[in-house]
């Protein structure tokens, strides 16, 4: 393979730095998933962690740098999740911490990021706009921009998820990956390519938010208009080049799937496995179901990377009363 | 401590025969929950494993020992838990399963056992009715009587969480534990009396249920007419006496708490942290909400037991959309 950006020395490094909190996550086969699946699936946990989502991982790596150095405060632009995993690991290190977040975003994250003591600026606009906003706060203050996936620290942290798979599952065929700005994809990817070689990588995106898929598919950054997605957490429409270089180098494939689908992928989750997730954890279920075919009779692993919902958008979308769930 | 049926070294060594996946499981504290509950608290979540309980902890010890001395078949008396998590472990080991369960058993958690390749035998009668039942099979067969909470492999297996927990959490004040068999909380409680004495060890069963928390109170064996509880995991009404006594030594406290406060709890489960948990896992929220007073301030660990419920009750439960949780 090819050299990412990545490096295995450090993503096993970046092990010791993490609180353990946010490491060694369930990993278990979920039989009850399958039947409606038609293939084997392992569900890889990211949602039973202080922030329920797997951000801290890159977070934790970042703080401890920081503080490590002496550095007083930190900003990011945040969908949520990402500023929620920032607010912790900032807070437990005495850091500030400043989240830019469209005012989009939903309530549900907005309101827990403040509650871990961060500082919520809200503009009016999309994830783009708030990147561009958190960058003029960075510099204003002299203080440290954390952006997601263009900084190593939060691939690396995503990257540990990938050691945990490849030192914890016997065999598997296939990994399928929530595909946003990037990090949890060639993080994740890259250790799968460099230690369990045979496995597919393939990364998911909700067709209203395609940027980064058709990127990969042209092998050049295209930007898109405005997205329309209830997957907040994966819904950008700048790639970063240097994150599109890498994904290059480790996706077998990156697919589209329709709303339908991860809202399909969702209530599988919460009907079959008890778990409530946000709508970009369902994008590797959503990929299995409009694509049945590719994944039978295989072991597929799809890490449910966060579960993040406001309750009266997830009820709207999942339903109350389950129906004849497929 | 005067000494109970349990022991530490033999704690420590089920750790090394239970497959890791049911083991190590997410420890972590809950700050959504905080502002509704008053006190600090930290979930031990139980329910992301195949099984969706801590049962199998203790059925891993027994399939193996079955297996290890030829043995071919097992079977036990279950609302479910223990069912479901003998199936999984006696079809990793060859054993042929057999599960005798009450006919009001959620249809959920029946149709699982049966999906994991055990035979499922239903009584027309509660819990007891099924031990008897499971007794007869046991003896007519000679195969080996699985009795939750008497097998000392049961309490050891749950008790297995009280290592984890006193290994892991720098300091606790209080165990919320719920109660049924006494399994779980003896299991627990020994750990937590032998490495944490300063800890309280609090026991939580429905007031429908109320026979082991009775009996606790009496210091006697107290049995009950039949349980009007939705907390199915943990309606008896037979207290087995060895259990009582071990639990006489370990628990500082039973209490027993209303329906409405574990459908509450239930709720605050989902709204707060996202879990959908079984009825039982929710009793130790529902004794915080109880008696605020008591936790105000403390450091409260709940042991988040199981996950296992018919989404259509627990939509009829929880109801959907979220009016004003608390």
């Amino acid at each position: 393979m090819q050299r990412t950006r990545l490096d295995i020395a450090r993503i096993q490094a970046a092990r010791e730095v993490i609180d353990p909190i946010f490491l060694d996550t369930p990993l278990y086969r979920c039989e009850a998933l399958e039947p409606g699946l038609g293939c084997t699936v392992s569900i890889k946990l990211e949602t039973a962690n202080p922030v329920r989502s797997f951000k801290a991982r890159g977070t934790e790596l970042i703080a401890s740098l920081l503080a490590g150095s002496g550095s007083r405060a930190v900003v990011c632009a945040s969908a949520g999740n990402l500023g929620q995993a920032l607010a912790w690991s900032g807070r437990g290190r005495g850091l500030d911490v400043t989240v830019v977040a469209s005012r989009f975003a939903p309530a549900a994250k907005l309101d827990r990021i403040r509650a871990l003591g961060a500082s919520v600026e809200l503009v009016d606009g999309d994830f783009d706009m708030a990147r561009e906003r958190a960058s003029a706060v960075a510099r204003h203050h002299g203080v440290r921009l954390v952006e997601d996936s263009l900084d190593i620290e939060t691939c690396e942290g995503a990257a540990t998820i990938g050691l945990e798979l490849v030192d914890t599952v016997p065999s598997f065929d296939v990994v399928l990956i929530a595909l946003g700005g990037g990090a949890l994809a060639t993080g994740v990817g890259h250790v799968i390519k460099a230690r369990a070689p045979g496995a597919e990588v393939i990364c998911v995106q909700p067709l209203g938010a395609p940027a980064m898929t058709l990127s990969w598919r042209e092998r050049r950054v295209v930007t898109t208009g405005p997205t329309s997605t209830i997957a907040d957490g994966v819904a950008g429409r700048r790639p970063i080049p240097a994150v599109l270089a890498d994904l290059l180098l480790v996706a077998d494939d990156a697919v589209l799937v329709q709303e339908a689908s991860i809202v399909a992928g969702m209530r599988m989750l919460l009907h079959h496995a008890g778990l409530v997730v946000e709508p970009s954890a369902a994008l590797g279920i959503a990929a299995i179901l409009e694509d049945r075919d590719r994944f039978a009779g295989r072991h597929v692993v799809t890490i449910v990377c966060g579960g993040n919902v406001d309750m009266d958008a997830y009820h709207r979308w999942v339903g109350a009363p389950p129906i004849h769930d497929s």
